[in-house]
């Protein structure tokens, strides 16, 4: 048969990944240890769609992530609505969720008749944007989301720390840095400068890029955006003052007064909690200047950081508003989300040996000696007989070559039947 | 804070819908089941994306499936380029996977240099179609597959039918019955009546409709299609006869003799296998009028019924010629898909005992007198000693309600700390 002329691609959609057997085991291996954790600390897993409604995907709070997002077309459109559409997105009702947050506000409205207050849940689950693809970075994902909706005391900020932070301690992380702020602290510090509210996104925007720009990077940007050198200039004054600080307590003395007293002092408490109490060996540092892209944070805001990997392998922060325009009030809200991604391949760099290595055995059989249904027979009651994998193989021409095929698969022994016997004897592989 | 006057809608797009903690605890039971099975017959698990190309869902063998994609808006579109499409699928470019099989060859094709040959996969993921929504069905839903490709013999029908039928039993199901057929024999049939190739899709598709409609609603359906009365007149003979016949054997030898003996030496060769040497208790059944609806099936089909359950709870069958229009030569193959949703209503309807009743025992604390960090800290030792649960909650004015709520999320056990006392006494709820 001749296929050459019209063969098919076999390469999966730009910026998607295909995943070998491999690659899945370990990152089932890491999803068992991350459910174990969040479990026993008593929260519940729950599950949204991955399709959600065009509107709820573009309500201008999901930051970048929003325009990023892949459009599901409408169904059942005629080509004389498409010629006549005025606006591409009429075109489009509903999306693929770009995160697990905004679909869990949604989910929490809709069912929190049946949920326990406070409501403790973790989700796993692929989101998708339609990023520029480049190494390690696809356009769909796993994200690993534990939130606690309807509890407004820093209780919730300090249990998600604690469980997450032991979370990366069980799948092997060590030396991280929990790095805090608050969006309160941010705009008085951004109104303690002259900034006015309608400037703080834009102000919060360039701040966020201090880690990559620089302090002189961050002056250039503020002047251009800034019609108040003054203001600037205090804005200048404040960051290089608090850059040569490390000391927490002594960098939450440098706070201005139009900071919200209590801002610092629940910043304080979650700081405190964490490095008293995390199972891990993290520092956990107040960073002033950490923003956070998303526009639906409220209060305190937080990150992880690993020596290994630029940018951030967790993040969340407390939402209070976001519920509320479900429902007929507003219902307090806290979340943090596991780089899924990036925990994995620092994993794979360094050689995880999470993935629980159990018995494999194949029973190799010579098909022209051996019927197969006394093979299939015999590997049912050698299956039985020993936990793990136990499979069943027809023995091919070159037996060294698929000892070396098992081997790579995991292997560690196996049998070979060359007549109808009933006890074959197991050898190591290799 | 008053939000009545712009409220959004919580509820899931259209067909698609939120799993409550209960609901995801049962599936995820059920998965592990089914892993744990799947593994042990040394299935691998894959995964490919959610998202596919549109020339991928678009072959025509997907049956009606096909109609039923959520297509992806191109990226990058303008308004211009809408107004001046001429066909809407050029404003589509990719589609979310309507079943695991289509993908599952674009990814062979793709890996095959990394993977066993034959390779043993399962795969267990979402998949979508446009489907009109009602009770119990829904657009996005979870679908469970196993494949062998390569393997050109009777021994994978073997497998994985063994390998099915065992994962039912292991959850719970008996009494259930394999159906198996072969489009060659539904060919030949077809061809002994005077049917042409040309027109044995239509006539399959009218077969396929006889447990729906009978064999007065077939003959029907087959004389409006057919110009050829004696055809018509010859098919209805030969379905009346085996319409009496339940004996596999007595079946078989009522075939024409223009069905492939192969089709009947394999077929012979599957029954006896799985009559013999499945773990569960089902029966097998020859049933010649099984079509099932994939154009892409070329031997071997099968499905398998449960009494309590109109249609298929698990299906599949043998697709030699789809790996092939990716590659230059033919690659064999076979698949078995259960219907996990299915499935789960079956379990939720009988009150399955899957999920593992695990330790869950709560700490209350009276945040008035006793300090959160006391508390979290005691509950983290309390949580080490002890697997299963141990979750902190602030005691709330009605403990009385709140004890029920624990109750209802499954906890079994709780304590009070009053005051900073270290070794709190747990009393069972309820």
């Amino acid at each position: 048969m001749e296929h050459n002329t019209q063969k098919q691609s076999a390469v999966p959609m730009r910026g998607m990944r295909d995943l070998l057997p491999s690659e899945v085991a370990l990152r089932q291996a890491v999803i068992a240890k991350i459910k174990t954790v969040y479990t026993s600390y008593g929260f519940s897993e729950i599950e949204t769609p991955i399709v959600e409604r065009s509107e709820l995907l573009n309500t201008g709070e999901g930051g970048d992530n929003e325009k990023q997002t892949f459009g599901i077309m409408r169904r059942g459109l005629s080509l004389k609505d498409i010629k006549e559409t005025d606006a591409q997105h009429d075109l489009v009702d509903g999306g693929l969720r770009f995160d697990l947050t905004v679909p869990l506000t949604r989910y929490y409205a809709n069912n929190h008749a049946q949920l326990p207050s406070p409501a403790k849940v973790f989700q796993i689950g692929s989101v998708f944007r339609a990023e520029r693809p480049q190494k390690g970075r696809y356009r769909q994902f796993t994200q690993c989301d534990i939130d606690i909706i309807g509890e407004e005391s820093t209780i919730a900020e300090r249990e998600l720390l604690l469980a997450t932070t032991d979370v990366l301690a069980s799948i092997g992380f060590e030396g991280f840095t929990v790095r805090i702020n608050d969006r309160r602290i941010l705009k008085g510090i951004a109104y303690s400068c002259g900034y006015t509210e309608g400037e703080l996104e834009t102000v919060f925007i360039i701040i966020d890029k201090l880690d990559k720009v620089g302090l002189d990077g961050v002056a250039t940007e503020l002047s251009e955006k800034s019609s108040q050198p003054e203001t600037v200039e205090k804005m200048m004054h404040f960051l290089r003052n608090i850059s040569t600080q490390t000391d927490n307590t002594a960098l939450l003395n440098l706070m201005p007064a139009e900071v919200d007293t209590d801002a610092i002092t629940q910043l304080t408490e979650i700081i405190d909690s964490v490095e008293k109490l995390s199972a891990s060996d993290c520092t956990v540092v107040f960073d002033p200047t950490l923003v956070r892209g998303m526009g639906y944070y409220t209060g305190p805001i937080f990150e992880i950081t690993d020596k290994d990997f630029p940018g951030s392998i967790a993040g969340g922060g407390r939402y209070d508003k976001m519920i509320g325009k479900y429902l007929s009030s507003d219902v307090p809200a806290c979340g943090f989300s596991i780089g899924f991604e990036r925990i994995m391949s620092l994993l794979e760099e360094r050689g995880s040996t999470l993935v629980h290595k159990q018995s494999k055995r194949a029973v190799l059989y010579d098909a022209a000696v051996v019927p197969t249904d006394f093979a299939l027979s015999l590997t049912q009651q050698l299956r039985a007989e020993n936990p793990g994998v136990t499979s069943l193989h027809k023995r091919k021409k070159n037996m060294k070559n698929q000892l070396n095929e098992l081997t790579e698969a995991g292997y560690t022994s196996y049998c070979l039947l060359e007549s109808e016997q009933v006890s074959p004897e197991f050898k190591d592989i290799g």
